[in-house]
């Protein structure tokens, strides 16, 4: 067979990632465009499909590309479009995105929200191979999900389920979340969720850190403290642990994962937030799947995984 | 075809219902014979095939029968197994529940728990015909759940997913639950919950009700006062109507469900529960959601609901 190939193409409000793929997971070939640059979804996908031919022939891989998988806020596995996406100046009313692109490209086109990319890639590439069941949870700016069962990504009634960053973490006197709900897991687990916490518990004690010193705090240096041994920051790992663990036990009940997968510029705090979590997740959890759902990390490289996310859609194609 | 016939057998703690049905889920004939009266499986195993033996020859439809569906407590899909259900008496150990019956009767068996055959008996014969995505949820002694996704049952990866009771409602100071946890969902939307609902508030207020003169208080007598407009009573109706559409709109971030199906003694309380659970869901679920996700109650007469139930998995063998 010619169509061994696969586009990955992971859109992010400033920047769109693109990249050739193969069977085993290389990325052959990549390049990257801006998004937001654009407030017309026409002429972004006019650059995007002609930065597309150009690496598919760079990379020789002509006429050999079986389709394009693409990773997108919001988007819609179902119908191919995106529509209220904040983060995209031209993906805040509803757009023909799938369609627009086979179009320019001639070639299949799947479209996907990135945490149910993530868990495509996670589970054709990385960590989740061979796994039928599991969820993968995202912990970027905000908190993602991409829910499997039976090998296949859970898209709902309406191809937006797995939103588990807006479910309620904390039910009494919760953070308000930009979604408009208050208490959202997204407010506590995501890496503004972490800051917003060295936020408020330095201005609630006087416990000293030196979080103190800094002018503006990013998850990056509660991390960066945390590994230098500052107490408080080690602290806010294991409340932020103890939460998603605490989380991880209620979509337990629901769908019985093999594993909770988990990826994203937070999940790079595994030494400080795996104890806490496990520990939150197995007393939170009936008696019978104590000790027996994992908890694992990504194993694709982070510059590349979005990319091969987006692409092991393709593959579906 | 010949095989036009199902049997459903619903595996109580007292009692198991058993009944021949035909496609329309009619319920041809039925019996029921004890449960509780066997300490080991197999002596329980040949009643109960004689029974069913007995009740196809009655119905004339020997030799029409396709296979026989199960729903019983902690019966698992996968393995066809009963295992730590404390409500049997032969069922505490883990047993061979499936492959007994089906060498006792030569035909084939398919075994769930109560709740999930009740999600197959909507789904084909019920209020949920023709949806592929939904949520049912049993109001009875307990709560249980049984998800629909692409028109399946979910099991995960050790065939014990939806159980949904003991996902956590209340976070802080919850109450104890038969499970070990605290705050589950199950002790205060069940039926033994309401009543101790009912039991908390009379001794935490002076609050006039007609309860007070009650020795002992269950659902149904909350029910009973709330229809005569006992204001203690629709109070308590409300609090659990609130609790369970909070609930909801965690579990359609999960799988964005069309419906959230509702069965079981509890839910004939509708008139008290509709309003405070629909307002609860909207109010805690994304904007995308809001007013968008049914609550509709079951359609089938409660005395068929467990056999049909059963019986609808039977159609799938």
């Amino acid at each position: 067979m010619d169509s061994s190939f696969v586009v990955g193409i992971d859109v992010g409000g400033q920047t769109s990632k693109i990249g050739v793929v193969d069977a085993r997971g290389t990325v052959l070939a990549q390049t990257v465009i801006r998004t937001d640059t654009y407030e017309q979804v026409e002429p972004y996908i006019a650059e995007l499909a002609e930065a597309v031919k150009k690496l598919i022939k760079e990379s020789g891989t002509e006429g050999k590309v079986r389709g394009v998988g693409v990773g997108a806020p919001n988007g819609n596995y179902y119908t191919g479009t995106i529509e209220n996406a904040p983060n995209l100046l031209w993906g805040r009313q509803r757009v023909e995105f799938a369609k627009l692109l086979n179009k320019a490209l001639n070639l299949p086109v799947a479209l996907t929200n990135d945490a149910n990319a993530a868990a495509v890639g996670e589970m054709t590439y990385g960590a989740a191979r061979g796994m039928k069941n599991f969820i993968m949870i995202t912990l970027g700016t905000g908190v993602g999900s991409g829910i499997v069962i039976n090998g296949e990504v859970v898209y709902g009634h309406d191809g937006f389920a797995g939103e588990l960053g807006h479910t309620t973490a904390v039910r009494n006197n919760g953070r308000v979340c930009g979604c408009g709900k208050t208490g959202c897991l997204e407010t506590y687990c995501s890496a503004t969720g972490v800051a917003r916490t060295a936020r408020e518990w330095l201005e609630l004690s006087d416990e000293p850190s030196v979080l103190r010193s800094l002018d503006s705090i990013a998850s990056k240096d509660v991390y960066e403290a945390a590994k230098d041994g500052d107490k408080l920051a080690l602290k806010i790992f294991e409340f932020t642990g103890k939460i998603l663990g605490r989380s991880f036990a209620d979509f337990i009940a629901f769908s019985a994962p093999e594993a909770i997968v988990l990826f994203g510029g937070l999940a790079r705090a595994k030494e400080f937030l795996l104890e806490p979590m496990e520990n939150a997740m197995n007393e939170n959890c009936l008696q019978m799947w104590k000790g027996k759902v994992k908890i694992v990390f990504s194993q694709l490289k982070e510059s590349d995984a979005a990319i091969l996310g987006a692409s092991a859609l393709a593959w579906e194609l």
